[in-house]
């Protein structure tokens, strides 16, 4: 890919090299640099140290043609980037005296004197034009050296994203003006559920031959994977290709794909199918104990379609609940494909909808028998028909929560089959494959 | 402080410098580090392109006495790790059949023959010893080079967890022997619910003179908020550190602290009193949607005191499962005082419970009023006496999903405070202030 220009980014800040915070910050740049067509080779977190600040400066600013770094612009002792970058590009470091007033009329702004400390803030590096800090007292900076540009942006967030806005975009717009035809990079995304990874991988294969392994990702977390498509080019090139790679995967992947946007949920197209085929929903949960009508009930309008749901987590809530009989939890045990199937038709014809899903399951650490181990789960929906119940049972690696995520996901994804079903979109399947 | 050793992390792969995914990873590596006096000086990620990579490893093996790298080491093409190591280490390269072996037997285990492809992942480095990988199919390696060690891990984070443990750890521990008195970095953790970030700030101020502002940090999220404190030294002068801190934070941050341990959550808390209390709970949701019941229950053993709950998502649930009037619901509304009360005490008679929670509320974006504006939400607990509800009506600012966490949250400290008294380590409050 023909990129304009590489870019490294570098946060400063010992919090950053800690166990518990992460630089979020680049994420926002980032987006910012592949939409005009910079490429991010690079990115590092340095502590509040004089020394390996210089040293990573210099070292970034020969390899790419845009170094942003973000924090260390604070009043404090341990705020070095200004020091550290002018001793990294060897220039003079003053304090500006016109920079100070308005440092000082903005805390004014607020009712408040500035405290002498941040006079600091105030310091310039020879060369360096100031960037107006429209939500802080911290102004970043750009810098000209040796054919790369130099941004010192502040590291909290909020003000950040204003720099990002009116200082590095207008920057970065200009520059791929300048360059002519732009290759920006544009991402979408295909979301599919209830599959392993590598069995997607397989279907989609002959994909990379055709596109190109690099455009292509493929990230999976339990019950759900996200292909992600990128292209490169004008705008226009990057939809068009875009276009063609989604249509591809997607028939190659086949029906577990239930997604193509980024904002859409299993559970949001669970909600549109239900409203499309007109019908309501309502839930009997055991093991994943109210996940399913959690996930449900994320989806703003909800109420239109979901008219509640069961968290029936002891044996006589499934008795007076959803009408499942004693009998039938005392001779097979409340995990198992009968109760399953009474609680999905309970639930469904006590609260009068048009389908109910059913979960019951060993979700662990306890509760496991050699015919019954923990990760044991049975699924199932019934539907309008008479004796209309999908049933299925699973056997689910990994820890409770693994075994509660699992569940959720394949109960949703069951009852978004069944809807495209009944939609005439999708053909009625075979005995369970 | 005095470290033992300095680290650096080097996080590999193209996707982690998109916009979309962080290096996670180095969190856990950098806790482990931590515990056993090593410093982290640098963190930073590299795409899938050798040369950089080369660059970067020569480069941070020169400043650190033990480099981490994340990643790459899977079987396909553009997992460069290996190869890079080799050529910065100037090694020789070569697959070791034996390890092929080990890795096809791997796969036989799961059922599966081992892929052509995954030959690459036993490519080994001269002089490097292999790390077993108990969790998948690429091993880890470790190397020495010019005084320095050289850890290359898998990115899968699970695996990467699993080779922190059996290989990381150990190897950190027998350094931190060796080097006698290790002053190493601990911190814990406070956690509180449902105050406000600033109040809470104003009452552990104290702290902050008597202990240093830089040990003590504050982190909040919906309903939650995180005091970490972090002391250094030999293992100890931590503890004692700690121990005085937490004691201080947690007198002057007074009850809303629920937690003195990472693993605690507010959830399991409640089940903890609730175990001691020898009492039962069930709950009635509207606007959460069942969020209690699905966090209540991903408590192992929270069958033993939770029997299970209702997601009363419409009306005709409300009067049917609840026993709320419909007369009340039509003259007061859903989201009232009078309905609230009614299904907590609904819940809690019917299902014969102890206790019970219930929640009513406008999410949103839709359904707000002027005088029942979004995010308006009624919350009622039902105890063991005649006629013992308590009640509050709050208002939450945000959007659906922060209207549903904070009601969340609200609901189950009402209840630990209620089970607080009840034990009589709280004394029952006032009117509500």
């Amino acid at each position: 890919m023909i990129s304009i220009m590489k870019a490294a980014i570098l946060a400063i800040g010992s919090e950053l090299l800690g166990p518990v915070r992460l630089d979020t910050n680049s994420l926002r740049i980032t987006e910012a640099l592949e939409r005009y067509g910079v490429e991010l080779v690079a990115k590092s977190v340095i502590g509040d140290r004089r020394e390996a600040l210089v040293d990573e400066l210099r070292r970034r600013l020969a390899e790419a043609e845009v170094v942003i770094t973000t924090g260390g612009l604070g009043p404090t002792a341990d705020d070095l980037t200004r020091v550290a970058v002018a001793e990294a590009l060897d220039r003079r470091l003053w304090i500006d005296e016109e920079l100070v007033e308005r440092i000082r009329a903005l805390f004014a702004r607020f009712g408040r004197e500035m405290p002498a400390v941040n006079r600091r803030q105030a310091e310039v590096i020879e060369g360096a034009e100031i960037l107006d800090n429209r939500r802080g007292s911290a102004p970043g900076l750009r810098l000209e050296e040796g054919g790369s540009t130099l941004f010192l942006f502040p590291g909290v967030p909020r003000e950040l994203e204003g720099m990002i806005e009116h200082h590095l975009e207008p920057w970065l717009a200009e520059r791929a003006a300048a360059a002519g035809r732009v290759e920006g990079i544009e991402r979408r995304v295909l979301k599919a559920a209830c599959l392993a990874e590598s069995a997607l991988e397989e279907r989609i294969a002959p994909a990379y031959g055709r596109f190109g392994r690099e455009w292509i990702g493929v990230l999976a977390s339990p019950g759900e994977i996200r292909i992600q498509t990128t292209a490169h080019g004008s705008a226009d090139e990057r939809r068009r290709r875009l276009d063609e790679m989604q249509e591809a995967l997607r028939e190659l992947a086949g029906d577990v794909v239930f997604a193509d946007r980024e904002e859409d949920t299993l559970e949001s197209v669970v909600g549109e199918l239900l409203k499309r085929a007109g019908r309501t929903l309502t839930t009997a949960e055991s093991c994943t104990g109210g996940l399913v009508a959690e996930r449900l009930t994320r989806v703003p309008g909800s109420s239109g379609y979901f008219l509640g749901g069961v968290v029936s987590y002891s044996n006589p809530m499934k008795v007076e609940l959803l009408g499942v009989e004693l009998a039938v939890l005392e001779s097979r045990g409340a995990v198992s494909e009968e109760v399953a199937r009474a609680m999905a038709t309970g639930v469904r014809s006590r609260y009068r909808s048009d389908y109910g899903i059913a979960i019951t399951g060993i979700a662990g650490p306890g509760g496991g028998s050699d015919e019954k181990p923990v990760g044991t789960v049975h699924l199932a929906i019934a539907g309008p028909g008479d004796g209309d119940v999908d049933h299925r049972r699973r056997w689910f690696p990994g820890d409770r929560e693994r075994v509660r995520r699992h569940s959720a996901q394949l109960a949703l994804d069951m009852l978004r089959r069944r809807l495209l079903v009944e939609l005439g979109e999708l053909a009625a399947p075979g005995p369970e494959g």
